[in-house]
C-alpha cells in the first residue's frame, strides 16, 4: 500500500513573531512529505495595515483594526476550512487570541487540531491542548507528526 | 512558505450591467494570482430567455421568469457552493435581489463575503455589508483584497 | 389524527413600513393556529439607533450603521435559525435587501420560504421566487398558506 | 405581535474573577427578559480540580489539567451548542484563552456573538471581535443589546 | 429507568387512499404511546387544488400542480425536518414517488425510516427498502415496532 | 472571463431501459462539455443479480435484492454525493421509485436538480418536479441545460 | 445564576448484563439532577428477537440478526440523535463492538462522550478513550461528573 | 458513458494481524481500478509508540496510550474525513473497537460501509453490519464489491 496518500493542507496558525512556521516548512521539505502548508499573513505591519491600505484609512483606530481584521479573514477562513490539519502555536508573548479562535473554529468543524507551545503555558492552555490530538513543544515534534500521520 | 495556497474560486454575482466582472479579471490576470473566477451568465437577454428558449414558451410572464430562474440556478447554485469567496456587486441601478439573496445563502454557508458598491448605498445594504469580510467601493480594491488573501 | 402540529415559527422578513406583520398576525389569530410570529424590530428609528445608542455614537455614518446592523443581527439571525418557516415581503419602497438576504440565508438552510410582494415586482424578484415555496400577493393569501400547512 | 419569542439560551463564556456574570444576570431579570444564562463552572478551584477528584490524583500536573478540562468540557461544549447567543469576557488579568476559542467554536456554528472587553484589549482582540455581532465595554450594555434583541 | 423518553414525533409520508394512518393511530392510541403522528394533507381533492385555491387558478395543468406541490411543500418539509422517524406507505395504486422522494429526503438527513408495503412491491422498492430499518406488511407491525423503539 | 468553470459531475439517475443517458452522452461529447456524467449499473440483470453473485446466492428473494441493493448503494450513495448536478429519469414503464429516492436525497443535499420525463407524467411527479430546478421533456433539453449552465 | 440549565438527555450505550444503568439512574435521582436516562432496550432475548417477533421469523440466522438490529437502530439512532451526553459502557464479556460504534457515531456529530470501564479493558479502548471527554471507572464516578457537568 | 468515474478513496479500517490490506490492494491493482487505499499505521509497536517517541515517554501506561491514540487519529480522522468508502475487518483476534468507532464515525458522516469478517463473528457485530451496505467475508469479495461500485 502507498505511503502516500495525497497532499494534506495543513494550517499553521498562531504566533507571527519567531521563525517556527519556516522551522515547519524545513523540516517538512526535507522529510519530503506532500504537505501544502497554509498560514495567515506573517508580516506584522502589513496585516495591521491592509485595511486601511486597501479600503482607505480610518481615524477611530477600533474601525481601523476592523477593517483589516476583515480582509485578514477571508484569507484566513478560506485556508482553515481548506485545512486537513490545523497547528497552534502560542508563544510567550502577546495573547494570541486569534490563534485560541481558530483552534475552537477548527475544533467546531471536526479538524485534528495539533498545538505547539512551551510547557510553561500549559496550564493556560488546558482547554485549547484538550481539544488538541496532540500537544508538541517543538517544531521538530510537529514534523514528526505530520510524517507519522502522512507517511505511516 | 510559499505564497500560492492553490487556486481560489471566487464567485462574482450581482450587477450585470457594467464591466466590473471584466476589471476585476483584468487585475487578477496582471497580478497573475491563481484564482478562478466564477459568475452568473451576463448576457441579460440570454439569462431572460433562457427557460423559455430551452423548454418551451410560456403565456404568462410569471412562469417565463419562473422557469428561467430555474435554468440559472443550475448554473448560480453549483458555482455558489464551490466558491472560497463571494463578491457581490450592487450597481445604482435595478434591485438586484438576486445578488443579496446570493449573499444570504452564502453567509449561511460560512463563505467570506467581499461587497462592492458605490457609498450612498451603503446605508440601504447595511445588513448585507454586516455578514460581509470586507466593503469596497472600487474593483481595483477587489483585487488587492484578493492579491492579499491569497498572495499574502 | 390531530390536526395540530406543535407550534409553528415563523419569521415574517422584509418591508416595515406597512401594516402587513400585523394583518397576518390577525389572520392567523382569528384562524387560531399554533403559530409564533417572529419578526426584526419593526420600528424603523429604534432600529437604525441601536447600534448607536447602546454601543456609543459614531462620527462616520457608515460605522454607525455597521454597528447597528450587528445588534440587529443578534435577533435576526437568532430568529431566523428558530423559524420553521419564512415569509418575505417586498414592498413597492425602498430596496429591502435585507429582506432578499434572509431568503437567501433561509434557502441554504433548507427553509420553506413564501415570498409576498405585488405582481409588479415579480420580474426583479424571480430568483427569490424561484426558491420559495409559495409566491403571494395579499397577506390572506399567506395566511391561508399557514392555515393549509398547519392545520391541514 | 408579542415581543416575547420564548426563552433564549445565552452562554456567557470566558473571566471567571469578577462578578460580570452576576451583573448581567441582575440585569435580565430586572428587564424581565426570557434568558436562561448559561455558564461554565466559575469556581477556579473546583474547575481546576474536578478532574483529579472525580477521576483519581495525578502525578503529572499536564495529564492533570487534562483531565480536569475534559469533565469541564462535558459542560460548555453541550452548553455552548445550546446557546441561541454566545457573550465572551475578556478581562485583564489571565490570557483567557478558552474563552476565545469558545468564540471560535460558536463562530463555526453561525451563533450569533457578542465580546466584551475594556477598549485597551481592542487591538489584540481585532479577530475575535470581527467575527462578533456587537462588542461592548459595560455588562450594561450586553444587557441592553439582549433586551434589544429579545424585547425588541 | 423510565421507559417513557419524551414524545416521538413520527411523519406518515405516502399513501392516501387507504386507512393506513387511522390505524396506526389508533394501534399508537391503544398502546399509550407518547406519540405525534405527522402526515401530509391526506385530501386529494384539497392537496391538488390548494394551490389555484389560495393563489389563483392557473390555465396550465403543469403549473396549476407546480403551485398546489409548493403550498403541500411548506407543510411537508417542516414535518419531515421535524420527525423524529419516518414511515413511509406504498400502496398498489399511484405511483407515490413523493412517498420514495420523502424516504430519500429523510435518509440524507439521516433519519430511521420504516416502510410500509405489501411483499409483492419488494422488487421494485429494493432500494428504498434497502434505506430503511425495518420493512413491515401491515399497521399492526408498525405500531409494535413504534411501542419498540419508544417503550422497550 | 472563462466559460470553462471546471469539470461538473452529473449524475444521471433513474430509468435504464432507454437510450437517454447515452443520448445525453453523446450531446455533451458534441458540445465540448466538461462534464463527466456519473450513473449507476444500468445492466439490469447484473444490477439485480449482483448481491448473490458477489456475496452468495440467498433462497429468499427478499435478502437477495436487500443484498443487491446494498452493493449498488456503495456506488450509488458515493457518486450522488460526488454529483453538482442530479438529472432523475423517470420512464413509463416500471416504478423507478429508487429515481424519486435519489431526488430527494438529492434534494436534501441542497444539489440543483433536473427531472426528465413525459408531460403525462406530469401530475404524478409534481412533488418531484417541485423539488427540481428545471423540467425537461427530452434529452437534447437537458443537454442544452448543461451547456447554458457550464458554458454560460 | 441557576445552576439548573434545563433538563439533560444522557445517553447509556454499551453492556446490558450488568446493572450500571441503574446504578448512573439511582445516583442521578438522589443527587436531583434534571436528567433523562435514555438507553437501548437492555433486555437481551426481546432485543435478539425483535426483528422475528414482530417482521416474521427467519430461518438463516444472519438475516435474523439484521431485521432485529434495524427494529433496535430506529430506537438507538433515535436516541443517539437527542442525546447531550453519551456514556459508553464496556465490561469485561462480550466484545460490545455496538457500544464502540456508538462512540464513533457520538464524536462524529459532536456530542461529549465519557467512557466508563475497568482498567484493564484500557490499552484496547485507547482509540475510544481519547474521542472521550472523561474516562471512569465506576459509576460513581459517572454519576459526579454528571453532577459537575449539570449543576456545577 | 465512461466506466471511470475519478479516483475512489478507500479507507481500511480494523484488523493489522493479517494481510488482509495487503490482499485487497493487490486485487485492485489487478482490476486495474483508480483506487487509493487509505488505512492507519499498521505497525502494532510503531503505533503503540508513536505518542511516546515523539511527544516524550510516559510514566503512566493510561496516558502514554492516550498520547499515541491522539497522534495517530490525526491520520485516521483526516483520511477517514477523506473517504469515499469505509471498509472495516474485524478478525478473530483482539476486540478492535476501533474499528467499529470507525465505522460508527462513518455512519454518522453518511459514507457507505462494507463490513470484512468471518461468519462467526456475525450475531456480535449484528448492530455494525445492520449500517453497512455489504457484509463479506474474503477480500476476493471486497474486490468484486469495489470493481463493480467503481468500474459498473
Amino acid at each position: 500500500m502507498s505511503t502516500a496518500d495525497g497532499t494534506w493542507n495543513v494550517y499553521l496558525s498562531g504566533e507571527i513573531h519567531s521563525d517556527w512556521r519556516q522551522r515547519i516548512a524545513d523540516g517538512v521539505r526535507e522529510a519530503g512529505l506532500p504537505v501544502k502548508l497554509l498560514a495567515p499573513v506573517t508580516d506584522h505591519v502589513a496585516s495591521d495595515d491592509v485595511g486601511a491600505n486597501i479600503l482607505g484609512e480610518e481615524q477611530d483606530q477600533f474601525w481601523r483594526d476592523h477593517k483589516g481584521a476583515g480582509v485578514n479573514a477571508v484569507r484566513t477562513r478560506t485556508l482553515l476550512q481548506r485545512a486537513d490539519v490545523v497547528v497552534v502555536r502560542f508563544g510567550d508573548k502577546y495573547r494570541q487570541w486569534n490563534a485560541a479562535f481558530d483552534a475552537g473554529y477548527a475544533a467546531a468543524l471536526g479538524k485534528p487540531i495539533v498545538t505547539l507551545h512551551d510547557s510553561e503555558l500549559a496550564h493556560a492552555l488546558k482547554e485549547v491542548d484538550r481539544a488538541a490530538m496532540a500537544v508538541g513543544e517543538t517544531t521538530e515534534q510537529v514534523v514528526e507528526i505530520l510524517r507519522y500521520a502522512i507517511a505511516g
